[in-house]
Formats: C-alpha cells, sequence, structure tokens
C-alpha cells in the first residue's frame, strides 16, 4: 500500500509517519517509484503498536525506539529481550536523584521490598520510581499518604498475579507474541488500570459522599 | 527569599521558575528592587507542589496550571472545585476518539461499569481513557487482554476504598488540606502505585520464571 493508505488505516498522519521512518521506529518501505514506497501489512501493525505506545501509554519517541530495537534484536537472548524491553519503558528520571530527601526516600523503598519478601534486585528502576514519589511527597509536606504504602503493596501483588497470569496465556498459546505482550501489558496494562481505578474512585467518592 | 534561594531550596532551576512565574502557575513575589523581588514559604510550597504534578506526576505545565487555578478559585463552592482539579488532572486524548473500533471500545468502557454497578457518570472522562486503551489493543490485535478487566476492576475496588480512606482521614485531620490532597493522591497516587505494581510484577517474574 502506499504512505496514504497506510496513513488512512494506521490514523496517523503521513507527515508523523515520515518522521518515524526517519527515527527508525519504522523500516523503510519498498521503493517503487521516485519518492514513493510500498508498505505492507506488517508495516500497518507496527505502526499501530507504535501509536500504541506513544499515544495511549504515554512513551516518549525515544523510549519506543529502544523498546522496538530491543524486541527486533535477534542476536539478544529472549531472557535479555525481556530484562531489555522492560528496563527501556521505565519512565528516566524527571527530577534529581540527589539529596537527603531522595536518599531517605529510595531507603523506604528498598524497606517495603524487604517487609514483603519481594526478589526485587537492588538496582530495578522502579525502586528509583518509588523514591521519586515518596521524596515528592516528602517535598509538600503530605507524609500522611506513606500510610498507604502497605495497602498498595498488598493490592498490587494481587494485581502482579493476574497480569503474570494473562501474559503466560499469552506465550502459551501464541510463543511469538510473548515478548511483545510483555511490552504491551506492562504499557498499556498500566494505562487501563489508570482508567479503571479513576472509574472505581469516582464510584466509591459517590457511595460515601452522597448527592 | 530572592529567586536563587527559593531555586537552590525548590531544586527548580531559574529560568524554569520564571517561566511558572510567566505561566501564572506560581504567584509574583513582592517587588524589592529593580528587577528583584521577595518571595516566600508559600512560593517555595507551591514550586515544590508544581515540581511534584509535573516531574513526578507527569502532568503538563498547561493541566498543572489549570489544578491550582481551581484549587485557588475561592468563588467556586468546595464540591465543585474537586470536580474541576479532578477534571483537570485528565490527560487530555492524545489520539482520535472516534470510528467503529473506538466507538466499540468505549462501549466495553460502559458496560463494565455497568456489570460492577458503579455509580459513574456517562461523561466521566475516564470512561474515554479507558476506551482509549481498549482500542489501542484491538487495533494491535492484543485483544487477549481483554480478559483482566474483570480483575482489574475487583482490584481497583479494592484500592479505591484505600484511596478515599487516607483522603478522608487527611480531610478530619487537616481539612484546608482537603482539597489539595485529593489531587496530590490521584496523580502522585498513580505514580506510586505504577512503582509498587512493577516491583511486584518482578517479584512474580522471579518467583514464576526462577533463574
Amino acid at each position: 500500500m502506499k504512505i496514504g493508505e497506510l496513513s488512512r488505516r494506521s490514523g496517523v498522519s503521513v507527515p508523523t509517519i515520515k518522521y518515524y521512518l526517519r527515527e527508525k521506529l519504522l523500516p523503510a518501505g519498498t521503493p517503487t517509484a521516485t519518492n514513493q514506497a510500498d508498505y505492507t501489512e506488517e508495516h500497518l501493525r507496527r505502526l499501530r503498536l507504535i501509536r500504541a505506545l506513544v499515544e495511549v501509554g504515554g512513551l516518549s519517541v525515544a523510549a519506543t525506539a529502544d523498546v522496538l530495537a530491543t524486541l527486533d534484536d535477534p542476536e539478544i537472548p529472549e531472557h535479555q529481550r525481556l530484562g531489555g524491553a522492560h528496563w527501556a519503558i521505565t519512565p528516566a528520571a524527571r527530577g534529581s536523584r540527589e539529596g537527603e530527601r531522595w536518599t531517605r526516600a529510595r531507603s523506604q523503598a528498598g524497606e517495603l521490598v524487604r517487609e514483603w519478601g519481594w526478589q526485587v534486585g537492588d538496582e530495578a528502576p522502579a525502586l528509583d520510581l518509588l523514591a521519586d514519589g515518596l521524596a515528592a511527597l516528602d517535598a509538600i509536606g503530605h507524609t500522611d499518604f506513606v500510610a498507604v504504602l502497605d495497602d498498595y503493596a498488598r493490592v498490587a501483588q494481587d494485581l502482579a498475579e493476574v497480569d503474570l497470569e494473562i501474559v503466560g496465556q499469552i506465550g502459551a498459546n501464541r510463543p511469538e507474541a510473548l515478548l511483545e505482550a510483555v511490552v504491551v501489558g506492562t504499557v498499556l496494562g498500566e494505562a487501563l488500570f489508570n482508567a479503571v481505578r479513576r472509574l472505581a474512585q469516582e464510584n466509591a467518592s459517590a457511595k460515601r459522599y452522597p448527592g
């Protein structure tokens, strides 16, 4: 198909498709004539995946490029590709990660993992993410929220079983889709759950404060 | 304090502070001399709140401005201010919300809420967010994930009780902090929970696939 059809079927504008081509997120099409190229169903699928990660998952274009490169690289062994993809979808630090407040928050994060006996490496990027949140709460004097951490851990443990179960099922039915399922499940699963959570909050709020 | 001290104590650079002042996220300081102004502890607190929402919560500067304007406006009745703040922190649509696929996803979202008997308005922005996620999964052929929705709803209901409980406690102890607590709880609560969830996933994965 031509780029116009690719755009129409994917819902991504032609300039954005060209941008993704330049940034190597999308492989080049087969040249047909001067300045024209032919694209396949595989291009369409890839473009929809990029769109899902960027628009719905909120991943940056750079992070998306890293994830896709890891997914594509046949030289990397399966388990390393999984780890690499997981690493690439972790949001980069948006604030500074130093100072007494952050260091204290980082210890708190490590403590939670120890208390729950979770098998999590010391270098897990999610420990830094958690510390970012805790340090921010501390800085604005909302340390009351720290009280929820234990409940959050309990609920998250419950949810992680759901996540692993579905990814395991997909891997059993379509082994070739496993790696992509992990990425999609982590990025879109977060967006999905956050939406459902807001609906549940609205309901809980309506019940608690009627009228 | 001078802008340099405000920058040092908040961890926000002077150019960024000036940008927030121009965008009216931060009220102006008291002018002291040509091109100088004096800032208070209240400015510092506000700046830390902005930083938490933008850097950790991932809110856009425009959304943050809307949230703060709603929090600040004494003309708006309390419950409307709450609704307004909640509305402002809902991410804007990043993709198109039309077409057969999205419409189908939006019905699915409404169905989930009906099945669970949740009191949620038909216009709730989180219904659109959920539809965005479902439509994206559909577009890339990962409809297998829809199987998790019921479990997500169950877990989210559990989590919403935790969220409402802590916000209620803060409101009881510090009524003047309630509105801010709702915003902080929603935005940072999401960042916190997502981090804890990733840790729980890492643990569940390590237990299921040892070595």
